[in-house]
């Protein structure tokens, strides 16, 4: 059996790896666009700002590795076309411009996101960047640390955008987000991100919310950015937008993609052909708490539906339990996390619930460096079962936020986790957690 | 209606103050032998260590702050005699001698522990200490900051034992830790003793194992103690052999006791007579992952149990869910915790069962300062079931072994919590969190 994989990062890896563990005589063929695989893109912000400095540290497994676990990895190897009916594709070697075609048994499709670009007046000068590759990484760092780069203006202001802003103050530049929404950080609910604001602000990072980019200006680089409330100077603008499912070259294939380009799949990570299989942030991920599709591209999901579809491809037939939409975002000496539906998300969907806001602590006032938590439920109204927990503070945030993502996995109600029996030490939590004090406050 | 309560500090306080929620008419007595009410004990290692300075901040409420919501505290007061036939009970004021009858409607037991002072030859010299109640908290740190108490002897290497080592180190005295089993902390496998007696030697603990104490050696303080091995100089000696339920006054009271004198209570907290209640140190505890009640002393349990039985004198019908035995310690630089099962439990029982013992690491390696998780799982074998969960570690151990405790609460498999979907960010947890990595480890 021949598998091919496109795309080499986080999904296509782990199935291609998934499938070798489970059949080592399978032949597995990954075609990446890029030069490396299996990296850890998370970590970019952290590499640009030096906190790491060294991107080999990023790359999980590299292509001389797989090759010795007997997957054969072909970089800057872009695919351009899929025909299911004949099982083959059209790859296209970037280097040498060279087209061919390959064959397939089963065809795993991981080809992630691309960033958005709208298309903004100079968007071509230089100092224009996005951050979403390695080689994005590397290039970033090489311009923000140049001396002459003063002013950054971040234009989005989702996870990407606040973790770059951190990355570029901790190197002591002049930061600017800008953001259109009347918050950063949307997928959050606005008591959560009242509290990053004020965190952001306070470190430095100035914030241009309800505010739209027109145009880059300058002249060969780009020094200002014209929005709809004034013009910023600009050294480096980073486009942190957000991200659509780099799907185009499957729109005349048959494979059904959403209104957004994202693979459709079923939660064994099929699509509407028995041999072609997709995951990650390419793909639709199943909601366990929508009980429906969603798109929620993180690597959490992609990791987690990439070793589901190796395993499938294999011959079995496991689903994924499902997303919960669990994130976290460390905003410079804050923890912020969430898990299941946020209150607009329970508005949407039309649910009766009820949501709480309770601010606790992460241990007894009586052991030293008492840290506040601010956690707020979304509860079904009739059941009291948890919908979705959200959470802020300084410590022990997203692991209490990790507890709510596993009550709500299994359909708990506030008060049974209010009286689940959670350790209790005073360096570590009170005798009533953080996590109780909240469930226990659902009304 | 009168309620009284005897004994005033973790599950007697929760009653009365559950009790006088719902129902502001109720009459509110309570008896407490000691000086304080409601303070959390567990707090008093770091009192004695002077990392906290304070001691009322231990105190969660006092006399007064409960007379002032409507309820009478009588301190230094200890009811000697029940008479369940009669609902009368007889009460003794300590600081004059007197005795007295009281009646009650309802009758609430929360009395706690005693420490077990085994008969040593010697146990009547100075300087012989246990660590149970606020007064002694205060009377220890007064002796231990002493600049002639160099060579403190801890005897029992339990949770408490542990605390007071850790304690002791930190104000700079020689500390030894004399205990008859062949490890520290046996509520724990020995793949997590192991890594916590490193630390603890590493910490400049002394640690004498297989060792029993047979006398205390002194003029008027002791100056050593003489143990199964050898003769320890000590200049203050500190009892941590362990707890007994405080019911030697309930004896012929006609209250069924449990055969190491715990309180017998079904999942409401009544014992064997109607209007009498008991909750916390002094009284069993439902065990969810036994299915059967367990006697685990443990602050956590008293005070849920203590308020599900003011709900339930107040006439409700509320069953505890059930404790897991989760507990945690501080030891120096590494957290350690627990929850259900552990291998020798699941032995006991004759479960058939596997486990994995899985190191991984608390974030991803190109985030700064990864540390290392030891993580032990316990799981039924042919359910793949979650039974129990220990693990060790500097950083997000005992937080982590929280999730596995809701996890074992909803009788999760390994697999499914292999697949969870939990927060991902590098500065808090790999993109498979160390929970993931152990669960899925498990053959």
């Amino acid at each position: 059996m021949k598998l091919i994989v496109i795309g080499g990062v986080a999904a296509g890896m782990s199935a291609a790896s998934k499938l070798k563990r489970m059949k080592s005589d399978a032949q597995i063929v990954v075609y990446e666009k890029g030069a490396h695989v299996s990296y850890g893109a998370c970590g970019l912000p952290y590499y640009v700002s030096g906190e790491n400095d060294d991107h080999t540290k990023m790359i999980a497994r590299t292509k001389e590795q797989f090759e010795e676990a007997g997957i054969d990895v072909f970089l800057h190897h872009e695919v351009v076309k899929v025909a299911p009916e004949r099982k083959q594709i059209m790859v296209k070697n970037i280097e040498n411009g060279d087209v061919f075609i390959d064959h397939y048994d089963k065809l795993m499709i991981g080809t992630g996101t691309i960033p958005i670009k709208p298309p903004f007046e100079g968007l071509e000068l230089e100092n224009i960047h996005v951050l979403k590759t390695l080689e994005d990484g590397i290039d970033l760092k090489n311009i923000a640390h140049q001396d002459d780069v003063e002013n950054i203006v971040i234009v989005g202001g989702g996870y990407i955008g606040i973790e770059v802003a951190e990355a570029m103050r901790y190197i002591g530049k002049n930061v600017s987000v800008i953001e259109q929404a009347d918050r950063v950080l949307t997928n959050f609910d606005s008591e959560i991100t009242d509290l990053a604001e004020k965190e952001l602000s306070k470190q430095g990072v100035q914030l241009l919310l309800n505010e739209k980019v027109e145009k880059f200006l300058g002249e060969k680089k780009v020094n200002a950015v014209q929005t709809s409330k004034g013009i910023h100077a600009a050294d480096l603008v980073i486009l942190a937008i957000g991200v659509k499912p780099a799907t185009k070259f499957l729109e005349s294939s048959g494979i059904h993609l959403a209104n957004n380009g994202a693979i459709r799949i079923d939660r064994e990570m099929r699509t509407n052909f028995e041999d072609i299989y997709a995951a990650g942030d390419c793909a639709e991920v199943y909601n366990k708490v929508m009980q429906e599709n969603s798109y929620i591209p993180l690597g959490t999901n992609a990791n987690k539906c990439g070793r589901i579809a190796g395993e499938n491809i294999a011959g079995n037939h496991v689903k994924y339990t499902g997303t919960l939409g669990s994130a976290a975002v460390k905003v410079f000496d804050l923890e912020i996390a969430r898990t299941g539906m946020s209150e607009k998300d329970a508005q949407d969907l039309a649910v009766d619930f009820t949501t709480v806001f309770v601010k606790s602590n992460d241990r007894p006032k009586y052991y030293p460096d008492q840290t506040p938590i601010w956690i707020k439920l979304i509860c079904e109204k009739r059941t009291r079962k948890i919908l979705g927990a959200q959470a802020i503070g300084p410590k022990g945030v997203v692991l209490r936020i990790d507890m709510f993502a596993i009550a709500i996995h299994n359909k708990m109600t506030a008060d049974e986790l209010g009286m689940t029996d959670l350790c209790y030490a005073p360096p570590f939590a009170g005798v009533w957690d953080a996590v109780h004090i909240a469930s226990n406050a659902v009304k």
